[in-house]
């Protein structure tokens, strides 16, 4: 049961940023990103992922894992085209 | 040192809201915030809320309270003067 919550707000948070990642990948405009903003979040992002591995905690690892790849792709992008 | 982990984590993807929350506050504009991106959002915190509850795990309880809170004032805001 807690892991199935654990899953459906994965699911929810992570699939939260897909439109930004595709807005941002199709236009490279990255205007209305704060850059210090989102470095903070994708560190943070990445400390979950090592949070969730230290506690052999599957929802919170796998959420980070793909949350870290896709606010990356954004960090990477607002880096390149600023 | 787990949990060190963890409250450092909370700590920055917590706090890159705050500049978002502050914005939103002060301008009243919420037009480049996406409502079904945020409900989704919203949610989503409420869940790993539960989760964090239910699995007695501190750090992601206390993180995902401050951020709710953050995300559901952004989420009225947007709601209210859209």
């Amino acid at each position: 049961m807690t892991d199935t919550v654990g899953y459906c707000a994965a699911i929810l948070t992570t699939l939260s940023f897909l439109p930004q990642a595709i807005k941002t990948i199709k236009t490279k405009d990255t205007s209305g990103i704060s850059l210090l903003m989102y470095s903070m979040f994708t560190i943070g992002v990445f400390g979950w992922l090592v949070y969730g591995f230290l506690k052999r905690d599957i929802p919170v690892f796998v959420a980070n894992l793909v949350t870290l790849s896709l606010a990356g792709i954004i960090l990477t992008m607002k880096i390149k085209y600023k």
